[in-house]
């Protein structure tokens, strides 16, 4: 069995090895621009290159790196009719419980404000927030969402969850569909995104819908940059309506420089880290699918090119 | 009924009117420095004066607005001989879990270093640590603390704990007793301090025993400020055998200005504001245990004045 890997940033040597354990046997082919086509079984990507969908028609499925499917789905129907499977959880859904986390907390618990005021040497207990008035909202309920929602439980917050169809989760209040998603907002203190980019999400929270939650609200965007409107973000925050938001993606990576978020005190910028693949993990969930696919057993994270994720 | 009320801070009006409600009938009298003595069935505290003392004698308990009975029992000989009752969680151990993790994710999610870059603009992903370097040690296995040691054991952080008596917690490496504390802090990545001061705890961390913890060590302390030598963490930190610290409490508070700890980036301070007293669940709490008293039925968290705790 021959697998073809591909990464943009070429570093494919550590994944060759890893995969070459776990499938013993197997034959790794690190692909690169220019690179003439070679028969191969299946396909091992992060960041495919248009050069390189040629290569993918023959093989049996084509694998991502990561849990998003946007990268690869933005070459639409220049894609290779084969299966693509993205990465379930794979370890990165504790890693977004851990930042959500840290993100909510920082700002649920002043954390952000005793900093300011420590570096004046001022000591000064603050009212605390209460919960009741901290309802996170999660859009996004699928590996990553999911785990989310349960940890803010955890620590008591109230929490309702936004998705494609109706979820039924105990303690938290589901909504489901476009139409129900101005009611959601309005009822949202914290924003947390954890949706895949498609067609539906790009630009989907804009000026309107930033608007619609309520003055004080606080965004998380972990999911997509493309999801959010920037410039609104900025407009609604500089209003005063959006207190501030940690985002650790952007609709160009890496954020430029010059960009006004870098200047913008209550925007908290991470670069793309919230949840990264764990290869150790990765691999052995992808030797796992190849398995399934040869014994021609169901296979999961297999992608939905009509819904986009 | 009668219940006396004392707070340092004079602060009686909100507990009288909450009590009231929450005891029908009950009677309570606000004290101050310098009021003659007043019969009273119980009486509820926080930070009590010398002076009030000697009311003490014929009441049936004392209640303390908060879960540390060490404001109270310094003075010793000099206190009635009435039970003393402290806070049993009511509100405060999730408030903990809160503090810790978000204090722990910092630290081990690099939030810090990923600020400081941003405020120069940089977009640069760092190695991520791995939760196997990453072992948190509690001390102090008690209402606060086996809350904080369950939600850490939630995100996957390998746990250790100690206690005066031996424990046995599921997923967690117990320690008992002073002979273990060399081996216990050995293996502490992440040390947060839950123990009550006592003679016992006492600066209890002190130069030696925080230079056995790894180097790379992170401190959180949100118990008692005696408990933490503070020349002697500068000096690690400074070495740089110590990583940081997140810091709520202070061997005197408000923390002086100066002093050292506001000037040195890698500790970081807030105002006593780990867990504060939640009056709502406390007098619910209070009410309960006196009904308890008055039907003459074991009471919780009554102080064990030998143990200092
Ligand atoms: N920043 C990072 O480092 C990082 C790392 C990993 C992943 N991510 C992002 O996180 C995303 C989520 O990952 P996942 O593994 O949790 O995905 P997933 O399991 O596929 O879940 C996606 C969720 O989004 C919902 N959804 C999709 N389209 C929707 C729409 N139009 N309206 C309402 N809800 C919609 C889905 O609803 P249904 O349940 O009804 O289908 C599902 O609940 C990924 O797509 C990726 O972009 C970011
Ligand atoms: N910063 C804040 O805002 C704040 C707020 C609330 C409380 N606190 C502090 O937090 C402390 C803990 O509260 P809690 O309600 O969890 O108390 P707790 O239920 O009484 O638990 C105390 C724990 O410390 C252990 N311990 C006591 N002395 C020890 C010794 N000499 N060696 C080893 N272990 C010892 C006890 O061991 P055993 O289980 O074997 O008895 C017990 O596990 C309070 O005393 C208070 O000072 C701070």
């Amino acid at each position: 069995m021959r697998i073809l890997l591909y990464r943009s940033d070429g570093q494919t040597g550590p994944w060759a090895e890893d995969l070459a354990r776990a499938l013993p046997g197997v034959d790794t082919l690190a692909w690169q621009e220019g690179d003439l086509p070679a028969a191969c079984d299946y396909a091992v990507l992060w960041n495919p290159s248009a050069g390189l969908l040629a290569q993918l028609d023959k093989v049996k499925a084509v694998f991502l790196m990561g849990a998003g499917a946007d990268a690869l789905l933005k070459f639409g129907d220049a894609l290779p009719s084969v299966p693509i499977v993205r990465l379930g959880d794979a370890g990165m859904a504790v890693q977004m419980a851990e930042y959500v986390s840290y993100a909510t907390l920082r700002y649920f618990r002043r954390f952000d404000e005793y900093e300011e005021q420590a570096r004046h040497g001022l000591w000064a207990p603050l009212p605390p927030h209460v919960k009741e008035d901290f309802t996170v909202g999660v859009m996004g309920l699928g590996k990553l969402g999911l785990r989310v929602v349960d940890t803010l439980r955890g620590f008591g917050f109230p929490v309702r969850g936004w998705s494609r169809t109706q979820k039924d989760i105990q303690g938290v209040a589901c909504f489901a569909g476009m139409e129900t998603l101005d009611d959601f907002l309005r009822g949202t203190r914290v924003l947390v995104s954890l949706l895949p980019l498609t067609p539906e999400t790009n630009n989907l929270l804009d000026r309107r819908r930033l608007a619609t939650l309520p003055q004080g609200a606080y965004i998380i965007n972990v999911a997509r940059g493309a999801q959010l409107a920037e410039p609104d973000l900025l407009t609604l925050i500089r209003a005063g309506h959006i207190a501030g938001a940690t985002l650790d993606v952007f609709r160009n990576e890496p954020l430029p420089a010059p960009h006004p978020f870098w200047d913008e005190p209550r925007i908290t910028i991470t670069p793309h880290i919230s949840a990264v693949t764990i290869r150790a993990e990765a691999v052995r969930q992808i030797a796992f699918k190849i398995a399934a696919f040869e014994a021609n057993e169901p296979v999961d994270d297999i992608v939905d090119r009509n819904l986009g994720y």
